[in-house]
């Protein structure tokens, strides 16, 4: 039997970071995890440590000794200066001496939810950006800004629309909405207390949280706008998220270019969120199947076996897929 | 003759503080500067030593020898805990040693417009607040609450829609619009170079520009809204803007309450903003004169005077407008 091809495949991102060894057969064979690991938010240093950590997990779980033919490294933001030179002392340092490949990391997490070459990504976690892949690379991008200037229909979007519409309840100019009462006591924040120039105190209290911590803290209320299905100004909010969303993904859709959806990051695959996309989308002519994945580790596996010139056919990737589920409950 | 009291006036922003010497027939006797005076943005100390700066140049352009016989401290975002405690050492260091009030940067402002006791005030600068105040007293208040939740109109407001214009401008998800070039030039951002990932380059570098300063450095962008009258998308921006800060006098107005409106802050008393709120608050019955002002300096002194029995009449108040802005020349 020939010996068959060891690559890495790593999905580096802004929460935490996943790591696994793949073998030219699709079979997963350790996966690791480490912390923050995006080099342009997080700095290359402590990017280095947290992707150090989840490969050298995924090898200590492998055991193997063949040696690492390539690596595939999926992140956001692009490019930093001078490649991924910042990362070579590291994997070294761990017995991995081979070419890293930097990756988008939406196209990470479009493969895997397939193995095909076209189709459309959608993510939207903290933050939410659109894809259309051709020929295994990405073609168009829509939205993915993040807070401040884009990221509609996403985590931090949802949260901070929440903290509006209470703000707007509370200083009486906005609907009465059952997230005010909701918001005020996630926050701990109490009611009582007389006028403060014409105005509840709890809007004061309200408002030092609010700038007492990060913006991207607003994400952390989003799950309060689905909580109750009742109240309209949740639901709009909900619906508006939908519509940004979906219209992310006509964005980037082509006549010509069909192909799956793949549905990725806790606000999109929310069942909610995920079903009025689907529909949305649907509408407007973007009709392949849809998948829904974790995050972009099974893809990395995928970019390095494609750049390792193995690409998976479906056996492969289905192979890839649930090995990978399977050695995520282990790694 | 009687030796009239002595009171001292002081405005203290997040930007820079003023104070002035001001006489019981309205005299102001000296005007002085300093820097950030915000004890809750810029920390107690740091404010005490802003203020303390402004009361000794005023005090020495005043030269007197009379005692102070009160303060009135307006600042932004109410009280401190413990009271004005945290600024008795720095004035009584400066010989002052007199009851310290503070008052709220809004009355300060509408103060510096009328003696008279009730109407309505609108600042729009970095941020955007309206009051109604009755009886000499903030009676009620709308929005002021920060550029993250609210502050719609405002300078940070007009900019923050300028930069999600030429995001979605460049991202070819929104319409064309003259910012763009505007903004790329101020910022010196460069158009050149190939596609990444369906993209322009110029949008990567203007995401990085933006994420790579303080979120209130957007507020810098507001001026080119207004740079091209012919410009649908900054058109757009500004009369929302328009409509915003119409919106808050409005829903601070009353029927039974009839009064100035004063106008204060760079967006709010910028000519187009300032013709069409006129226009939108006349037309929601809020017919009152318009007075603009430059900030709270004057109405810090009106305040300090009432406080010490000696309401300013129309004839005093005239003298303390006129006299003050004689002294800011020299102070």
């Amino acid at each position: 039997m020939i010996t068959m091809l060891h690559l890495l495949g790593i999905d580096a991102g802004g929460t935490s970071t996943r790591a696994m060894v793949v073998r030219a057969d699709g079979q997963c064979l350790g996966v690791g995890r480490g912390g923050r690991g995006n080099p342009v938010s997080d700095g290359v240093e402590a990017a280095a440590a947290s992707i150090g950590q989840a490969v050298a997990g995924a090898l200590e779980r492998w055991g193997g000794a063949e040696p690492i033919s390539g690596v595939a490294l999926a992140i956001a933001g692009g490019s930093v200066a001078g490649g991924p030179s910042w990362l070579s002392p590291t994997l070294a340092a761990l017995g991995v001496d081979a070419e890293i490949r930097v990756e988008p990391d939406l196209l990470a997490m479009f493969a895997s939810g397939t193995h095909e070459p076209d189709g459309y990504g959608l993510v939207a976690g903290t933050g939410a950006t659109a894809v259309r892949v051709r020929d295994g690379e990405v073609d168009a991008t829509a939205d993915g800004l993040g807070w401040l200037i884009g990221d509609s229909g996403s985590g931090f979007w949802i949260g901070h629309q929440v903290a509006r519409a209470v703000a707007a309840d509370l200083d009486g100019r906005g609907p009465s909405t059952s997230l005010t009462p909701a918001v005020l006591d996630a926050l701990g924040i109490t009611v009582e207390g007389p006028l403060v120039q014409g105005r509840v105190p709890a809007l004061a209290r309200f408002v030092s949280a609010v700038y007492g911590a990060s913006p991207l803290r607003l994400a952390a209320l989003a799950p309060l706008a689905f909580a109750d299905p009742a109240d309209e100004v949740a639901d709009a909010i909900v619906t508006a998220a939908e519509e940004a969303l979906a219209q992310a993904v006509l964005d980037v859709a082509e006549p010509g270019l069909r192909g799956p959806l793949v549905i990725g990051g806790g606000v999109a695959t929310q069942a909610r969120i995920r079903e009025a996309v689907t529909t949305r989308v649907r509408a407007g002519g973007v009709d392949g199947e849809i998948h829904l994945v974790d995050d972009g580790l099974v893809g990395a596996g995928v970019l390095a076996l494609r750049r390792a010139g193995v690409a998976p056919d479906a056996e492969t990737f289905a192979r890839l897929r649930d090995t990978t589920a399977a050695a995520r409950q282990l790694g």
